[in-house]
Parts: C-alpha cells; structure tokens; sequence
C-alpha cells in the first residue's frame, strides 16, 4: 500500500486516473465546503488565486458551476466563454502549446471546454498550472461526473453493489467517464441506447480492459427493475439552427425504448432508485417526473457547484 | 396601517408591486450608499455574495450598471451576457424552471433581462433566490424607471406635483413602468407619440384601473410648457444591420412632433425641467441639448449604479 | 529640469506621451509587483478600485493580461470583450462621448480597445477616470510595446545601443508604438517588411520629426547580424473565415524575407539578441525557434500581467 497521492497541481483529466480512494477523497472534501453553498455565504479559501475559465465551447451549467465554486470560496475569475471571443478560438491555427503558454500567467488553475478530444491532455502537457477538463469532444467529463457520483453516494452511502442504467448517446463524454469510473466500484452498467449512438469498438475494448461490468439492453423498460441509478442523456440533440415551432416538434421525438416516464417509474422501477440528468433535457424525461421521490437532478445541480469546490481547492492546495 | 414589508429576498419585477413608501425607502438607501460610488471606493457590504446576471439580450447600461453595483460593495459576478453563450439560450429549448433550477445554485440573487415579456416572473415562480427584471421583451424595466425617479427626486425634492412628458415608443418597458409609478403619487402623464407606437388599449385599461392621470398629446412642442420632467425614448429604432452610412442616415428620421431641440427648450421649457433618457439616443435628442440647464441624463446614468446597489443590498438584507 | 510627471490619473494612450525616466520609472514599478505573479498570490493593493474592459474587438493576450493584472491586484473587473455584446457596439450609432459618460460611472479605470483608429484618446477626453489604450486600429498598442521594452530592458539592462530588427507588417500598431519609443533611447530601428506593408509616408515624417534613427532593409537575412532585438508580426493574417484545411495551407505563405528561422539564427544572429513576439503566429517563426537561446516570447507573455499591474496601480495612485 503507498500513502495517497496529493491532488496539489494534480490535473483533473480523465476518470481513467482516479483510484477508488481518490473518489471518496473527493466527496469528503465537497462534504466538508459545502456548507459555503447551502448558507449562501461566499468563504475566503482561495482569494489569492485565480481561476481561468478557456470554454472553446459555449456551455451553461459546466462553465457557471465551476466558476460560482470559485467565488464561493472568495477567489478570483477571468476568461472567456466562446471561441469566437479570442483570437485564439480556431484550434488550427494556433497550437494549443502556445495559447497555454499565456493562459497560465493569467490564473492559477484553468479550467477549459474544447470541441476537441484530447484538447484538455495537450494542455496540461505544457501548463506550468492545474488543468481541469470541463468537457473535451467526445472524450470526457470527469466534473460532471464526480458530481454524479457525488449525488449517488450522498443518497446510498455508498457506490458498491449499485446498478447504473445510461441512457442515451453511448458516444457522449459523460458516458464515458461514469463506464471508466465503475471500474474502481462493485457497480454494473446497463445500456441503453440507439444502435447508431452504441458504445464505440475501441471504447468496449478498454472496458473490457478494466474489467467494467455492463450489459447492453434494448430498452428502459427490460432493465429499470433492475437499476439503483437512471442516468440520462438525451438521444434527440437540441437543434439550435432551427426556429421556435420546428424546435417544439423536435420534443416529441424520442422513441419510447430511450425515455423515462412517471408510468414506467410507477409502474417498474425500484422504489429507492434515483434519475440523474445533466440537462438540458429534450422529451426523454418529460417534467411530471420531477415530482416522483426519484427526480435528483436539481439536486445534483446544487451538488455541482460543491464538487467543482472541492476540486479546485484540491489542485490549489487550500484543502487535503 | 402595516408595517412596511421587508425587502429581504424579495423579487423586483414590476413597479405595479411597488407601494409609494417603498420608493421613498429604495431612495433612501440609494442615498446611503451612494457615497462609495462618488468617491469610487469598493466597500465590503456583500463580499459573502455573489449576483448572477442571465441576460438572454445584449445589453451595456443595464447590465454593467448592476455588475458594478455589486462590485462597489464588494461582492462577486458571474453570468452570461448573450443568449448564444449559453445551451440554455433558446427558451423554448428548456424550460425556465429547468433554467432557474441551476441558475439559483450559481448565485444569491439573479439580474434577469430577457426578450419574452413575463421570463422574470415565471423565473421568480421557482427560484430559491431574488430575481431582478432588467428588462423584459415589452414588459417593464423597474431598475431603470426606479433610477430615473430617484433622480427626479434627488432633483425636485418631491415626486408629488410633477407632470412628466413621456415621448418615444409608448409599447417599451420604460414607459410602462413609469406610469404604472406614477398611481403611487400626485403626478401627471403626457404622452406624446406616433400613431403606431400608441399606449396598448390593454395597458390603457390597466392606469385606468390605478387611477394614472395623463394626457395625449399630438407633439412635445404642445406640451413642453407644462412638463417638470421630459421623459425620452427614440421613435427611430438603430437598426444594427446597417452599414456606417446607412446609419448614419437614420439619424435624420426622428419627425420633429418627438424631438427635444434646444430652441425648443430656450423657447418653451420651464426653467426647472429635466430631461431624462436612458440611453443610447438616435436624433429625438441632439447632442447640443447636453449643454443646457435642463440635461440629466448623465447624472441619471450615474445614479443608475446607486439604485442598483439599494436594490442588492435591500433583497440580500444587507441594509434594511 | 522638471519633477516628474505623476501616473495618477493618466491616460495611457500613445507612446509618443512617454519620457525617458517615465518608461523607466514603469519599469521599476514592475520590478516591484511581479512578484505577486511570480508567487501566483493575489495581493490587495487594488481591492477598492474597479476596472472596466471596453473591448470592441475580440482579443485574447491583451484583455485577459490587463484583468489579470488586475485580479492578481485583488481588483474588480467587469466590462465586455465584443461590440456585439453592447448595443453601444457600432461606434457610429453612439458617440464616444455619450459611451463615456456611461461607462465612466461603472468603473475606476478603463481598458479600450477599439477598431477605429484615435477612440480611446477621443475617450479620454470626456472621460473621469483614465483610460488605458489597449489598441486601437492601425494606431498604437502602447501596454504591448511598453511589456516589449520592459523584456528587452530586463534581458540588457538597458535599451540605450540596441539595435531593433522589425519584421513585419509595419501598418500595424505594435511597429507604431514601438517606433515612437525609440526617440527616448539611443536605438536604431532595422525595418524589414513586404513593399505593401511598409510605414505610411506620414508615419515616416514623424518618425523624422522625432529624430527616430531607422532604415530599411530587404530583408531579415541582410541585417540579423546587427539585431539585439528581433521584433516580430505576421506578415500573412490568419483568415478566420477559412475552414481547417484551407487555413492550414496559409501557414507556409510567408515569404523567407520575413521568417526568422532556426537555421538562421545559427547561422547569422548574434548570440546575445532575443526575439519578442506578441503571437498568435503564422509560419514567420516556426516552432522550433522556441528551443533556442534566444525565444523571450513567452517571458514577454508573463511580463505583460506585470506591466498591466504596474500600469494600473500607478494611473489608480496605488503606487508612485
């Protein structure tokens, strides 16, 4: 056995480098910050330093949580929250070595959101500061995630002998940390999702790898009796490009293998099992869900702005 | 007779909601902490605090005049200043509950300006934090018609006795806040506008019903003789899709009926008049009134961060 | 003789405004708050003060350096980082002046960079509070050159007896600035740019007219030899309207006139001369360059939050 490794300058990449103790490292942390959240008083942890925010995509809830986290513990932000916004939004043609090679005297710690996959690593590569992937392509999430799995042991007490249905598009970021993540828990995947949007050869492949349980199951409904865990992804992706009636028409498309109704959760599901969702949401999960004991999204909202909390006090040194 | 109701987390949506004591308190506490903005020195009132601003419509005075509020007593911002930065941008995406149901966990209080007429009110239904309207599609604009009687307060001593010349588009916000205000104490209205801009028979019915007295009035000239205070909006709308030249050409379009001129004001004004706008103005007001005795519409602009930071202080309870 | 001139409340516009001992004395103040950048620890000298950045056109290095400054200084910052963002954004709608007389009240100095040419002096005209040039148009990007000059005076010791190799595009506003520095010092300026991007006529008149001691040379090659500093700018604009590939294929565009090449540095350059650049790059220095002896680019990257610090504390009267 070695002694823990320290999360100080430790770069939040990938769920694939988190070990089992590092997870409960990290609930006990957002456990014990918390608390700044819930009393809605900002606290003074990090005033000295400065989190820098380099979202080449634009996102809500990733690029807010994160950086409410760091005003709640007193610290400072910058940044910019588009690609069109910087000069260095186009990949191509700047590398990512040389826009590190600024960003990293602008903050203490960056947090970036890339369209591309990898884009995060080749950061942190070169970045004389933390680097936290806040989304990369369709690579990963590890935040987000943490989060996830945050809430789910804050409602079981634990992550062992737990069942996860994932529903939705098997190739999204998100989906990938939580399969990467089970490999570390006595939990098994269920698998739900359109034939197009399957869990990619070589991503199966490294779950086999790291002995990741799962199954994939043709609908919701074979396998909600099972699950301890629903977590969603939409299958039908929001259409920014169309206008106000082509969107509503778009709501009603989600085939019904793929969505979770308060009919199905009456009807098949365990009482004590949970609906985790990272929204926005389309049709899968219509709102009269949000009324059942199971509904924990808005929960695992407020719980996002603890973890990212934890984690960056974690990589800044101001906690253990 | 009651006790005045406590501002303490209380939402600013519309100034229908607003009771004459309740200007005079918002007044009073705008007159405390005005000082820190005169003598430009950040004060520590709301440092435990954090304002989200979710502006789903592109906006300078109003939005930066509430950030800086917030800043002079120094609490933290965050927030997005366009609905294409966010997933959440379109509204009929995701619904305002799902959208409030993250925003609150973000932020202690939420500066909301958005282009549907009501979005702050349906917000304010299910957040757990104030909401502030800046600004809602046709709806009101409270913070801004707030700013524009203090200064008229600040000016006369007194809101009671006053007529106010209301001239521009009577559909926008501003003018309906402002007459809805005026039910609260002894003012006149003067409406002055094209045809095609006319006060709503809706809204008309609505000041019937509280009791607003005003007039409509063919042009400003008939009526300027009477006016304690010209209150300004531009008939001709900047249109942002134009080229240089082609703006440059709108500028001439204001018909005469909707401008202030200084000869108008040398000729017919009362001595004491003030002209308030909130800016940006197209010709109705030519730069050459900015000279006169009349002009205070700068002076209105800097009271717009005083009111702001009465407003945040008094809905997070910093100031009673 | 004279005392000195104080930075309290100074515009920082235009190189040409600067003295001898003034650049010197933002040197040394330099000397004294990098510190806090090189600790990454956030200091206090600025907490009451508020900066406003009025960005009229996207820019990375240059926005996020002046906020870090000031957050690294405990400071507030808010402001906008694109025209679109602002209904003041088309500087042909609003005038400056009616702009000013808003943004003014939102902050304690402003940060501008604008698309036209001569807006922040117009600015600072009608301005209370100073302003600081973060580049406007083809006129002068003064904070750049003076990080510039602090990096060449940091690596020498001093900036009297240099030889200043400028490759580039000499339109631009980086070769303004710097040029008009020159006239302080005993320097001389090698200029090295494609025929239709030389210095403008009335540019050279005034470079005259200062006594600027400068000549033209064919060629990087011809006169590496002599530089201390090789002062560098694309020739080839990134295109951002070009998709991956077709931008990738620009990236071999620049004339070997205009490139500063790894082989050529061994070949011709004195050992002791270091290369600025204040990126994004093209091909004019290709990566490898970064390894050598004489890449400051990076350095020049961080010294630019220090300098920014220093700018800022002296114009707010933090220090003198």
């Amino acid at each position: 056995m070695t002694d823990m490794r320290s999360f100080l300058g430790r770069d939040i990449l990938s769920l694939k480098d988190f070990e089992r103790d590092e997870f409960f490292q990290v609930f006990s942390v957002a456990d014990e910050l918390r608390h700044y959240a819930e009393k809605r008083r900002n606290g003074d942890l990090l005033t000295s330093k400065t989190l820098l925010t380099a979202f080449y995509q634009p996102s809500t809830r990733t690029r807010l949580a994160t950086e409410a986290a760091m005003h709640r513990l007193g610290g400072h932000v910058l940044g910019f929250s588009d690609a069109k916004m910087t000069r260095a939004g186009d990949f191509y043609q700047e590398s990512i070595k040389d826009t590190v090679h600024m960003l990293e005297y602008y903050g203490d710690v960056i947090a970036m959101r890339h369209f591309q996959q990898g884009a995060p690593a080749e950061a942190a590569k070169w970045a004389s500061v933390p680097v936290i992937n806040c989304g990369d392509g369709w690579g990963e999430h590890p935040t987000q995630v943490l989060t996830d799995l945050y809430t789910t042991w804050k409602h079981f007490g634990t992550l062992d002998g737990l069942r996860v249905l994932c529903v939705g598009d098997m190739r999204m970021r998100t989906m990938h940390s939580i399969l990467y993540a089970m490999s570390q828990f006595d939990m098994e995947g269920l698998v739900v999702c359109p034939p197009e949007m399957s869990l990619l050869p070589e991503f199966k492949a490294e779950l086999d790898e790291r002995n990741v349980m799962y199954r994939e199951v043709e609908s919701v409904e074979k396998c909600i009796a099972e699950a301890d865990v629903i977590y969603m992804e939409p299958v039908v992706q929001a259409d920014y490009t169309k206008s106000r009636d082509e969107a509503h028409d778009d709501k009603g498309q989600t085939p019904a293998a793929y969505k979770v109704t308060r009919q199905l959760l009456r009807d098949k599901a365990k009482r004590t099992s949970i609906i985790l969702h990272s929204l926005p949401r389309m049709d899968e999960l219509p709102p009269d869900v949000d009324a059942t004991r199971h509904a924990r999204y808005w929960f695992e909202a407020f719980n996002g702005v603890a973890m990212r909390m934890a984690l960056l006090s974690l990589v800044l040194g101001a906690v253990e």
